[in-house]
């Protein structure tokens, strides 16, 4: 099938598909806020009306006891390979919002970097392949390979239906391969593919004291503050070599070998670069590894919100009777989040003195993954950055979680391709987060290479994959 | 003069005065919020009127820096004493207002129970004495005494500017003998005199890391995270003894000798008396001293708020820029609060990784203070609960900071007389304060007997009195 026409049409069309795109971005989509569920709803419908025009059929918005699933198909291509886009269109809360020089929903350019929440994160990343289908649909009237469209709306908040929403459409939803851009490049002109996941685990720790607030000129040296307590066992999460302290917890860690750590030390980032993009002057963590090593094959537990006491303006006095903390984990292979869930309320209760209560709220445990870089419709992916970026792309691990993929590969028996067009520094789940433009574009021409090449794959099975192993 | 006409008067227009007493506290006079400044005023200024209406003279409210001070004085006794009674009409924040079963400031009264917001503190018992100058006013039309009332609106926020008032107007306020009802008894049977106060500072201790929100996912176990710093800080400064790390800490902590806590251990609460009033199962603290010791003769470090990362609803995976927390320092004879908030810069300073920097503010110092409990004001203040409530006091060490006890002791070089009358279980600075009501009028018929017996005090001072030492 031809390429040139699309990839003209693409390049033709590049003001428009930004115009869209910042239609898609200004739906305040945020999926961890139960008053943004009808701006969620209404972007759903905006997607997929936007699938219907450009020609996918099928097209649905699909309900789930949760944000809905729009779904679509295009299964023409007889004999040719088929494969799932997956993609968000939620995304993370915007606070805070006074550290946003434009408001996060408004999605303005500047310097060829289109700001708003999610612009990179997924919604620039997911709208590059639906361009890249338009462009062939606009042109060829045609796609080069069978297509299944699955874009969720609760991926920010660890994706708690799309198992059992793949799992009971395990028949429909058979495929050679799934593609998923929700990851990042190493720089503009260095494409990446990730080939590794971590998982996750969060959990809300809760110290209770006294029953009521008490002064703390009167009661302070005799009763035990829950913010101090509070402090006193999540400090002893760590010891001073950076290690986690939860008796077991690195028990399935998986020990890679010299040869996986020397290729990544050559492909990934280095120190210095992960510093940079981090902001921060001087690394922190486990003693004996790389940064790049820390974030990706090595787990960690940070604390994302801590809260207790008279947090308004001003002094007053007192000892309060609860403090909380957000914990989040980060899981390698082979660790497993139920295995984590447990040894952690065994090691919370243990750290837990009589003086306090403490109460844990466990939620969305997400699996760790691998894909096999060797995998053809990986290589395919790795053609298409270099006709696309002009590059072939590094293979790195991620340090983040993508609930999708271990899915995808336990249900269905399918690699996912992951074909990240992120930049290090799109500020994703923060402030400032943009999508850099001209990224934007090759990752439309990289999709249009992506689906004609993985029309000429041979061979794929649909059956369930070994997960690989190195 | 006359005691049994006052006394009678108070009887009779108790309902009255409880009715006043609700006026006083629906005014939220909360010194610690910019925006309750207004209201600030406008209580200052009820208070001058009811004043005034009593009978008092030269009934001022002066302008200070922050809030007014309310001053009135009766000084017609020739060759009488001159008393100063101090109290505060600010109140401290109410919130959590969730957890009030009747709105703060509405003062509801259930129970013979009038609860609100400054109930007990300290509005209920500054006007107990009012009530008494009203007794005698309207009925003898004359005081025994002679009467200095400052009543000021920064007690809350530790008296920022009454250290210069008093020093400025030395010669105006030249009294015997101050009197000060902003403690509390043991029991409703058991009044106490205070003869000790502890001291204070405060610090806001804020960590900062990332200069952006970054991603947990991409740079969790590279970065230090802010808030997990902090908790490391926090849990630094105590050890497993419950002493607080700080060096030179406890090198100017008064070691007092057998007899005194002999004493103390007589006179003072019980450590189940402690935990029950504290509404918790398990005392905490220094290793080596009773609950009661360690809430009055040893120093306390407590964090009253603490913030960071995304503490609204659910779930966003960040390593934050920053984390804040309130620390409180409790601090006792001889501590000086300008060299423990030099040591402590220092200590947080060595405390802070480099992954991290630290910013300190430290306010509100207060010097911890001592009364001699055999001066003959004291005394006299001792055969007044007698008369009032039926009991002589027992003297009690108290764990809380009136900055104005050291100001009348070091500027004025008189004794401050601490006539409690609040109860353990009043939930001062906490949801549901109270003013437990029979307290009250007892409290008015023991000012009445205080003014009678201290008119007839001979020889005391008006100079500068030592510190007494034990």
């Amino acid at each position: 099938m031809d390429v040139q026409r699309p990839l003209n049409y693409a390049r033709a069309h590049r003001a428009k598909f930004v115009s869209e795109l910042k239609d898609f971005i200004r739906f305040p989509s945020v999926s961890s806020k139960a008053d943004r569920r009808d701006d969620i709803r209404r972007c759903a419908h905006w997607l997929a009306r936007n699938l219907q025009q450009i020609g996918l059929e099928r097209v649905r918005v699909i309900q789930t006891a949760a944000n809905p699933i729009v779904y679509a198909s295009w299964q023409r291509a007889t004999g040719r390979p088929s494969l799932i886009i997956y993609g968000h269109y939620d995304v993370v809360a915007a606070e805070p919002l006074r550290e946003w020089r434009t408001p996060p929903f408004t999605a303005s350019v500047e310097d060829n970097k289109l700001f708003g929440r999610g612009a990179a994160d997924d919604k620039g990343q997911l709208f590059s392949h639906l361009k890249a289908l338009q462009s062939y649909l606009s042109t060829n009237l045609a796609l080069p390979v069978n297509v299944k469209c699955i874009f969720e709306g609760d991926e920010e908040v660890g994706s708690p239906h799309l198992r059992s929403f793949i799992a009971h459409n395990r028949q429909a939803l058979r495929a050679h391969a799934a593609v998923i851009s929700d990851t990042r490049m190493l720089a503009p002109n260095r494409p990446a593919i990730s080939y590794a996941q971590r998982g996750g685990l969060h959990a809300e720790l809760e110290i209770t004291g006294p029953a009521q607030e008490l002064h703390a000129g009167a009661f302070g040296g005799a009763v035990h503050n829950p913010v101090l307590a509070l402090c006193e066992i999540i400090a002893g999460l760590h010891d001073d070599q950076g290690r986690i302290t939860i008796p077991g917890f690195y028990d399935d860690v998986r020990v890679w070998d010299d040869k996986e750590r020397a290729f990544m030390s050559r492909s990934g980032p280095s120190d210095g670069e992960i510093l940079r993009d981090a902001t921060v002057a001087h690394g922190w963590g486990e003693v004996g590894y790389s940064l790049y090593e820390r974030t990706t094959i090595r787990p960690d537990l940070g604390v994302h919100a801590i809260l207790g006491g008279h947090i308004g303006p001003g002094i007053k006095s007192i000892i309060p009777t609860r403090a909380l903390a957000k914990l989040s984990f980060r899981l390698v292979p082979d660790q497993d989040p139920q295995l984590i869930a447990k040894i952690l309320r065994d090691h919370i209760a243990h750290l837990t003195p009589k003086t306090v209560s403490s109460t844990l709220r466990i939620t969305s445990p997400v699996q760790p993954a691998l894909v096999n870089r060797n995998h053809p419709a990986v290589r395919a992916a790795a053609l298409a950055y270099k006709k696309g970026f002009g590059a072939l792309p590094v293979f790195v691990r991620s340090g983040g979680s993508i609930p999708v993929v271990n899915m995808f590969q336990k249900i269905l028996g399918i690699p996912a391709v992951l074909m990240g067009f992120g930049l290090p520094d799109d500020h994703i789940h923060g402030p400032n987060e943009k999508l850099y433009l001209p990224n934007f574009y090759k990752a439309i021409e990289t999709s249009i290479w992506y689906l004609a090449l993985a029309s000429r794959l041979r061979g794929l099975r649909m059956s369930q994959q070994k997960e690989w192993s190195a």
